[in-house]
């Protein structure tokens, strides 16, 4: 039946079923209603837990970042650290930790910068990235099973720059350097 | 058995099993083997199509954007224009096919942005910016079975400042318009 109005319609999800669990996230799939045509459809839904990366910076203005081996592209990637937030943990409380995990890099008081949504037509989390400043390696590194990662420090304004030419190219990452961009400029100004 | 070796190593992918295939991309669990521990481990991997985005500018200064429910976060985003590349389809030709089927505009020549990885750990494909300028209503829109688009123009200006100030939270739509913005400051100063 043609739908007389064109605009676009609020679906209405009808429950779900599991078409595959793994560690990272669960794959649903979703039966939506259209409230006008009233017709029915199922629709994949990508449902991991929220994401959490951090900026980093050290005293004498580096970036903390890992390069690791991922198994998305089958290749090596340099990102900034991050990691998938516990039942009932703040971002801010995922990034201390996770930070400190993955690198051994402990700082000041966190703080939120942002939250994106990696991709609204499939997944249903979200990621936050928060700016951890006088980072400085002060504990031990707790890597997850089959985590292995090089720690590397770069100044943030080179980090910046390969942003920028195309050399950094992790959606998420260049997300968190583009919020972080006006904060670093503040930060240079103030002489922090 | 531990490693001696603490530097990240190249995984060796096995092979692969499906474990869903979807209408937007398919779920393969890829055996890896750990070419120092000897070790096997499956990890997930999301396959789907390279995706593309565009930034459509029309000649008054106004960008393209789309409105429409997304069932991922079940819930109406405003967005940029963007689809699947088709099988041997370039991303240029992606972006003029989307932008017209989607809403009808068709522009200049499509020229590249840039390329990011809409997430290295889980995921195997690209997605690509492309940018159209002139961009002017000439066609009748063309919507895949389920789409139902509202079509809007908006300021670039106002659409940048929605980005730095997180009020625009699509990563990938992020993505396009940080790697948008010192092409659009050259644009206005050359008064295009």
């Amino acid at each position: 039946m043609p739908d007389p109005d064109p605009s676009p319609a609020r679906w209405e999800p009808q429950g779900h079923t599991i078409l595959a669990r793994t560690r990272v996230f669960d794959l649903h799939s979703v039966r939506f209603r259209h409230p006008r045509r009233g017709t029915e459809k199922d629709f994949v839904v990508m449902r991991p837990p929220g994401w959490v990366n951090i900026i980093a910076v050290t005293p004498d203005h580096q970036l903390v970042l890992v390069r690791q081996f991922r198994f998305g592209v089958d290749d090596f990637t340099v990102e900034i650290p991050g990691g998938l937030m516990d039942p009932a943990e703040s971002p801010l409380a995922t990034a201390t930790r996770e930070l400190r995990e993955e690198t051994g890099f402990i700082g000041g008081a966190p703080r939120l910068l942002g939250t994106v949504d990696p991709n609204p037509a499939i997944q249903s989390n979200t990621c936050h990235i928060v700016l951890i400043t006088g980072a400085q390696r002060r504990a031990e590194m707790e890597w997850d099973a089959d985590e292995e990662i090089e720690v590397r420090l770069q100044p943030v304004d080179e980090v910046m720059a390969a942003a920028r030419s195309g050399e950094i190219r992790h959606s998420l990452v260049l997300n968190a350097l583009f919020l972080f961009e006006p904060v670093w400029a503040e930060m240079k100004a103030r002489g922090i």
